[in-house]
């Protein structure tokens, strides 16, 4: 936390935000013109062995959903995505790239198929509304696009199963990962889906209704009590270590979906229509120059990475860090970094520059780190 | 200022942010993915006397450019907007609103004609690229669409002209309000403009290269001292009382340019073909059922106002407030309200509900206040 954050109706306060600021929230991030709480009372470190030991409630509402439906919403969705949805079912929650006719990234949202007929995309960071109502206004498609009073709510770590089951029943067990139903909240019907931004394990609930926001917070906070639950949100180290992307981060449209490891929701034989295949279709024919990779480094705990840091062999700038902090597992600093095709390999030497005017040494790492 | 901002690659620093740190910065927002700087070692009272009084350097790089050139450029952006811009020359600048296929509006940018095909939309907080990008590639237009290395730096206060002409020439006098012209700095040439985001008269410095950033800021830093310069940023009480409108405070995609005071620029005969056309007259063709107004009320200095604030009369909700603040010319605080069209004319009794239990009495007031 380097900064005050001044609050204006601009950066949208969440269902949540109340309760978030009665459990001390410290910190905020600003994501989908929302607030993303970052910081209570903890310290990440202390964050992430309780996020991996027991259960968090995070206010994710700032995964603002992109409602598609109508005549034309499959086609628009398709044309938006590598990826192709052509065998999704209701039910089925799936991770698409977006990008665009160079093949840059506009987001990478997680699509929720409602009906045949009607999607959500849960977003990061960018007006992917806009990007959808430009395609549709130009192309002349009959469809209705908006952003429906829907606030995610997450709940993330290993006990995360056992309390959902005591709120919503056992029924929730036999929700496949990347899967949602429909449950039952005070005489209210909600989605609640098996996914969210951690390796941990846990459910997302996506909570249709603003004014039930503190009710919802309020149950799961005393269901939440036989299994330690404490506030939480995304654990920077433990989304490092687990190689989680963050958009705006890792990658934005300078970087293509074959580069993020996405290639395998990449139609690349033609049998999909979407913007970019072209584009697409020549990256992967010479392969990408450079992937995501995870870089374990010394030299002491690491600054904040708030710009790029080179990452060099030999002298030679091979990549950059985008994301970093110290692992206190690792007892070692762990970064996301976009490494060119020659030196990607776990185990190439490295040297990273985190702006402190030293040279931190290290190694190219698989995920999990 | 309530709480920290947490930093990261994604909330992008500007080519300034070094500098004013040195400054002292205290707090910040974040308009498009990227910091602006809004509070200083001073109070927001003493810096709306000394801009009214002096000259201010704002770091205002978040105003960032979406570049449309090629064969479609300008048909995209006359598409994109009810103001006709078929007599803009270049040199111009002109305040457009974009509005979607409902009429909502989508962003509220300054453009910038560079040449016949070649044009920025100076934007508000919203990614209007995707959504040009959208309309560009559904329709199969041909142009190209990109953010360049552009950071508008601020000039901004009574005696700016005075440093400028010190600066780049008396050439800068001839500029007219809202208009622009390409000026010699440290051999480059850059394009600055007679505007900015206060009523105190001004420039704006479009540095087109990230690298000089620090020397831009710099060289206007040691040539303010004779005009006792400060640095700052748009003053909340300048800015309520000259009737400034901020995207996503005063206005949403559930306003329209009529209700907000554009109506000048909205193209109603069919002249001109925009996205929106026809929901825009079957708006105007009824008239809009409120409109943007000051209100001046009571009660002491109010709270920040960072969700709407309920204007009553009679009991009854007419309006809401989005941005409001102690106006110590005034002794009253100041508000930027949407109120019902009966309840709109000046000197209107309301009542203000700020969210601190008390009913603040106030009335309805033309700009500036």
């Amino acid at each position: 936390m380097a900064d005050g954050l001044n609050m204006s109706r601009r950066i949208r306060r969440t269902p949540y935000t109340d309760r978030v600021e009665a459990a001390g929230v410290r910190g905020f991030s600003v994501v989908n013109h929302m607030l993303l709480p970052k910081a209570f009372q903890t310290t990440v470190e202390e964050d992430y062995w309780h996020l991996r030991t027991h259960v968090q409630i995070w206010d994710v509402s700032c995964q603002r959903q992109v409602e598609i439906s109508g005549p034309d919403a499959a086609r628009l969705v398709q044309w938006m995505t590598p990826r192709n949805i052509g065998n999704a079912k209701p039910g089925d929650c799936l991770y698409v790239p977006i990008i665009d006719d160079a093949a840059g990234l506009i987001n990478d949202p997680v699509l929720l198929k409602l009906a045949e007929d009607r999607f959500w995309l849960s977003i990061a960071d960018s007006d992917v509304l806009l990007y959808a109502k430009g395609l549709a206004i130009g192309a002349g498609m009959d469809l209705c696009i908006q952003e429906p009073d829907v606030s995610p709510l997450a709940i993330q770590g290993p006990k995360s199963e056992a309390l959902m089951t005591d709120l919503f029943g056992s029924k929730i067990r036999d929700l496949g990962f990347f899967k949602f139903g429909w449950f039952d909240f005070q005489g209210t019907t909600q989605l609640i889906a098996r996914s969210g931004y951690s390796r941990q394990g846990g459910f997302e609930i996506y909570l249709n209704d603003t004014v039930l926001g503190p009710a919802l917070w309020d149950a799961i906070w005393v269901a939440g009590q036989p299994y330690n639950i404490s506030p939480g949100c995304p654990n920077l180290i433990e989304r490092i270590e687990g190689g989680l992307l963050s958009y705006g981060n890792e990658m934005t449209r300078d970087n293509n979906p074959l580069e993020i490891g996405l290639g395998k929701f990449c139609t690349l034989d033609g049998s999909v229509e979407y913007v970019g295949r072209k584009a697409l279709e020549d990256i992967a024919a010479v392969g990408p120059a450079q992937h995501i990779r995870g870089v374990i480094f010394g030299g002491g705990p690491c600054p904040i990475c708030a710009t790029p840091w080179p990452v060099m062999v030999d002298g030679q700038k091979v990549g950059q860090i985008t994301s970093a902090i110290w692992s206190p597992r690792l007892k070692a600093n762990v970064g996301l970094s976009m490494i060119e095709s020659s030196y990607e390999y776990a185990g190439q030497s490295v040297v990273v520059w985190a702006g402190d005017r030293q040279d931190r040494f290290g190694h190219v790492s698989d995920f999990p780190m």
